[in-house]
C-alpha cells in the first residue's frame, strides 16, 4: 500500500471517528455520579481508533447504496420505513470494547492502556468494575434507543449479547492459556475469534441487522468482521515482537515476557524454539537485543513468516465476503482498511 | 397475616421457584470453560428465593387472566399471536441478579453470600468480574431469545438495561453514601429505587412488555414493583436490627457496624441519637445486648416506627397499582407476596 493509499484510508477512519466521537460523548455524559462518569470516562477521552464504530458506519454505506452527502448517519431508513440512528448504534459497539478495557486490564494487571494509567490504576478496581458494568449496560440501551421497537432492534440486541457472552469466554480461554504448557494452533484461533473476533463480526453486521438486510447479507458481513478481526490479531501478535517498543507505545516482546500464548509462541514452540530463555526472569524486561535474537530464530523456524501468511489468508477470506454486497466505494474501502491493518508497521 | 396464610404463600411461591430453577439450570449451564462455568453456577446453586422471577410469573398469570392448568408459561401468546416462553424471560431477572450479587460482594468485601463463601472468596476476584460479566450477557441472550423477535421483545430488553444502567448508578450511590456524613432519606430512598427497585419494577412489567399489553398496564406493573422493592429494602434494614443473629443467618445489626447508611441510621441521627458508640471499633462486632439497647434508643427516638410506616405506607401504594389490573386469584397472590415480605420475621 502506497503512502497515497494510506493517507486516503487514514483521512476516511479520521472524519468518521470525529462524528463516533461526539456521540458517544452525548451518552457517555448520560452516566452519574461523579466519580462513576469520570471513570466511565477515562479510556475514552485517552483515544482509540473506534475502529468498531467506524467500521459500522463504512459498512452501512454499503449496504444502503446510495451517493449521498453528508450521509445521514442519523436517519438511515430501513426495510419497513422506519427511522435508524447508525451512529448510536455505531456507538454501542465502543461502549462494549471500552467495558471490555477496563475489566480485562483488572485481570490481567496491565497498569498502561492507551497511554493513561488504566481505570482500575487511576481510580480503583471496585470503580472499575462499576464503569465496565455501566458502560456496558449502556450500550444495550443506546442500541436499543437507536431506532423504534422493532423486530430489527430485538434481532441486533440479542445478537450482541451472545457476541457479550462469546467475549467473556475468549477471555476466560486467554486467562487459561496462560496456565497452560501446551495450546494447539485451532484452540488459540477459537480464542481469539471469540476474545477480538466476534466484535469485529458484530460490527460489521450490525447495520444489517437493524436495517432489515435478507440473511445472506447479514452473514457475508458478519464473517468479513469475523475474519477481519482474527487477521488483525494475528497481525497485532507479530507488531507486538517486530516493532521498536518506541515505536510500538508500549514494551516490545511484551506478549514473550508476560507468558502469554500468541500464535507465534504456539508455532514456535511446536517447531522447538525454545522461548525459556525469554521469559525466565519476569521481573526484567527483555532487552531489544534479545528481542533481535528472538525474531532471527522465529525467521529461522518459519514462525514469522507463517504468522504473516495466515493473517494475509484470513484477510484475503474476508474481502472475498464483500463480493455479495453491492460494489461501490464504501465496499472498496472496507476491503482497503483491512489490507491496511494487516500491512501496517505499528 | 396468620399461619393458615403464609403457609399458602410460600407453597405458592415454591412451586414457581422450583421450574424457575429448571430454566435457569438450562441456561447455567451454556456457560464455559469449566472454572467460568463453576463460579457462575455458585450462587445460583448455593440457593436464593427467585423472588423477581417469580414474581414474573404471577404478574404474567395476572394479566393472562384464564383459567389454564398447568399455566402454560412457555407458551404465552402475546398481543400479535406470536409465543412467548415467559419462563425464559423470568430466569433472565434471576441472571442480573446474581450478577449483581457477585459484583457487589467484590466491592463490599463481603465474604459469604446465601451460607457459601462469595464467588470471590471461593475463585478469585478476576474470576469473580468475569462470572458476572457472563451472566449479564447471558440475561440479555435469554431474554432476546424469548420469543420471535419483534417490538416487544426490543422493548423488554431495551427497558432490561436502562434497568441495569440504573443499578450500577445505586450501587455507586451506596459506595458513596458510605463515606457521606450526611445522607438525606429522599436521597437514601432515591439509592435503594436505583439499586433495588427497579430490578422488582422490571420483574413485574417484563409480562406486561412481552405480551403486548397497553402502555398503562405495563406503567402499573412497573410502579408495583418499584414501589414494593423499596418497601421491601425497608423492611430488611429493619430486620437488620431487629432480628438475632441466629435467626438471620448473619450478624444482627451489621449494617449499623458497617457504618452503612440505612433509613434507620439516617432517620435515628437526625433525631439525635449517637450511633458512634455501636461502630467505634469495626473490628468488633456489637453483643446481642449492644443491639438490644441500641434498638431501645431507636424505639424511643420514633426511628422504628417511623420506618415500619414507610415501610407499610409504600406496601400499600404498591398493591393500589395493582387495582388497574384484571382482579384474579394471581393478582391478590400479588398483593399477599407484598404483605408477606414487609410482615416476616426474617
Amino acid at each position: 500500500m502506497d503512502e497515497k493509499d494510506s493517507s486516503r484510508i487514514l483521512d476516511a477512519l479520521s472524519s468518521r471517528r470525529t462524528i463516533v466521537n461526539q456521540c458517544l460523548t452525548s451518552h457517555i455524559d448520560t452516566i452519574g455520579p461523579d466519580q462513576l462518569s469520570e471513570a466511565s470516562n477515562h479510556l475514552f477521552i485517552a483515544g482509540g481508533k473506534r475502529l468498531r464504530p467506524v467500521v459500522c458506519l463504512i459498512a452501512a454505506e454499503t449496504i444502503y447504496n446510495q451517493d449521498l452527502s453528508p450521509f445521514p448517519y442519523q436517519g438511515l431508513i430501513d426495510s419497513t420505513g422506519t427511522s435508524v440512528n447508525m451512529l448510536d448504534a455505531a456507538s454501542s459497539l465502543e461502549l462494549i470494547h471500552i467495558f471490555t478495557l477496563i475489566h480485562d486490564d483488572i485481570m490481567d494487571d496491565d497498569d498502561l492502556r492507551r497511554g493513561v494509567p488504566s481505570v482500575h490504576q487511576k481510580f480503583n478496581t471496585n470503580t472499575a468494575i462499576l464503569a465496565g458494568d455501566i458502560l456496558y449496560s449502556k450500550a444495550f440501551e443506546t442500541l436499543g434507543n437507536s431506532a423504534e421497537h422493532s423486530s430489527n432492534v430485538s434481532r441486533a440486541l440479542t445478537s450482541l449479547a451472545t457476541v457479550c457472552s462469546d467475549i467473556c469466554e475468549g477471555q476466560a480461554l486467554d486467562v487459561q492459556f496462560g496456565k497452560m504448557d501446551l495450546v494447539s494452533i485451532e484452540e488459540y484461533l477459537r480464542m481469539i475469534e471469540l476474545k477480538t473476533g466476534v466484535l469485529f463480526a458484530e460490527s460489521a453486521a450490525l447495520p444489517a441487522q437493524l436495517l432489515g438486510q435478507p440473511p445472506e447479507v447479514i452473514d457475508a458481513l458478519y464473517n468479513f468482521g469475523l475474519l477481519a478481526g482474527k487477521a488483525f490479531q494475528i497481525y497485532d501478535d507479530l507488531l507486538d515482537l517486530t516493532t521498536p517498543s518506541s515505536v510500538l507505545g508500549k514494551q516490545r516482546g511484551s506478549d514473550i515476557s508476560e507468558q502469554k500464548q500468541t500464535i507465534l509462541t504456539i508455532h514456535a514452540t511446536n517447531s522447538g524454539v525454545d522461548l525459556n530463555s525469554f521469559h525466565n526472569d519476569q521481573n526484567s524486561c527483555p532487552s531489544e537485543s534479545d528481542m533481535d535474537s528472538l525474531v532471527e530464530a522465529l525467521e529461522d523456524s518459519g514462525t514469522i513468516s507463517y504468522a504473516h501468511e495466515l493473517s494475509h489468508d484470513l484477510s484475503t477470506q474476508a474481502k472475498q465476503q464483500l463480493e455479495l454486497l453491492p460494489s461501490n466505494p464504501s465496499r472498496e474501502l472496507l476491503s482497503d482498511i483491512v489490507d491496511f491493518f494487516c500491512q501496517r508497521d505499528h
